[in-house]
């Protein structure tokens, strides 16, 4: 989700310009009146990847983008919380999951939308879930039942794949890792050689 | 840094009103005009530890809050950046020093300001550092002559006596919490018992 432009002041509803403040080094959305300076800032995206036995919930998204493919329950982090609780948040509302959090997981940096991905490994603490009002379909799958090809968002993907490749080394390690915009973003008469996505996707 | 209050949308310059929407579970700023919702979220605060030797790499803060006491250089995360280069950025213009980012060392959420702060593990490159226009002084300091009772943010004097600790057991590794507001801001009436400021400081 791109950040709304700002075209009048939130403080006092008139004009404002895009203009560098004196002690600052880059441009900002500034009220011809009052003077605010109306800074924007990158949004965390929080989730979780709730688990039981050998088995990962996933639901199946009822809303834009990414209608009908699969994701782990997550969403915008809100004000007033904190990272855990906007994870066992999300889970409950698109899954109706109850889970017990554990250590973060992953972290992806998306500059192209000004988002930060965040996922925590979470235990599921029953099997009472079933999709909320953003999911069409929530269930356990095992890695052979992972519908690889239908994952909404990959930072959702690549977590998966490191989550897989640790368990089968027996060890969990913090993932970190930064996505330019999908190849299909960008100009379709870009050669191959530049449409690689990934900037860095590192462990 | 608190969110401002918004009055009018900064979209169409109407009055907004504050409600939830159908869809939603929360109240949102929503224009009378144009109905846009103008959701706020959480903001990032990154920064770094540089590491020189066996010394750590300070700033003394030349502006409010907490003007005249020792931090690790860090900010507002801005977008178009990833979270490493929100750290990098940061050191470069508070201590005009030149790292190279490591692990993710520490993730603190202040949910009473809608803040979650991230520190890198950071190697400085070269002993070319001095204070940038918000700091009054940047300095090395070993373990024993850290200002411990002059740092300016928990999130820093709880990442660095983690730090310390974790460098005395031969393995660092990632550091969660949680943090109430400081018992400064709270009623001055309340008993001693519940003024703890933290509500979790895990590790």
């Amino acid at each position: 989700m791109a950040d709304l432009e700002i075209s009048f002041c939130p403080s006092c509803g008139a004009a404002v310009e895009l203009r560098c403040p004196d002690d600052d080094n880059r441009l900002r959305h500034i009220c011809t009146a009052c003077g605010t300076i109306h800074y924007q800032n990158p949004r965390l995206v929080i989730g979780s990847i709730p688990e039981w036995e050998d088995k990962i919930l996933l639901c199946r998204r009822a809303i834009e983008p990414r209608y009908g493919l699969w994701t782990l329950p997550g969403g915008f982090m809100e004000n007033g919380e904190t990272t855990a609780e906007a994870a066992i948040r999300e889970t409950l509302e698109e899954a109706n999951a109850h889970i017990l959090i554990g250590d973060l997981y992953s972290m992806y940096s998306l500059p192209y939308i000004n988002q930060v991905h965040l996922l925590f490994r979470a235990r599921l603490l029953d099997l009472n879930f079933g999709p909320g009002a953003e999911s069409l379909e929530v269930r356990l799958f095992a890695e052979t039942e992972i519908p690889w090809d239908e994952i909404a968002f990959r930072p959702v993907k690549f977590s998966l794949e490191h989550y897989f490749a640790d368990r089968q080394k027996g060890h969990f390690v913090f993932h970190m890792g930064e996505l330019a915009a999908p190849v299909s973003t960008y100009c379709t008469a870009l050669p191959e050689s530049a449409k690689a996505p990934i900037i860095r996707e590192g462990s």
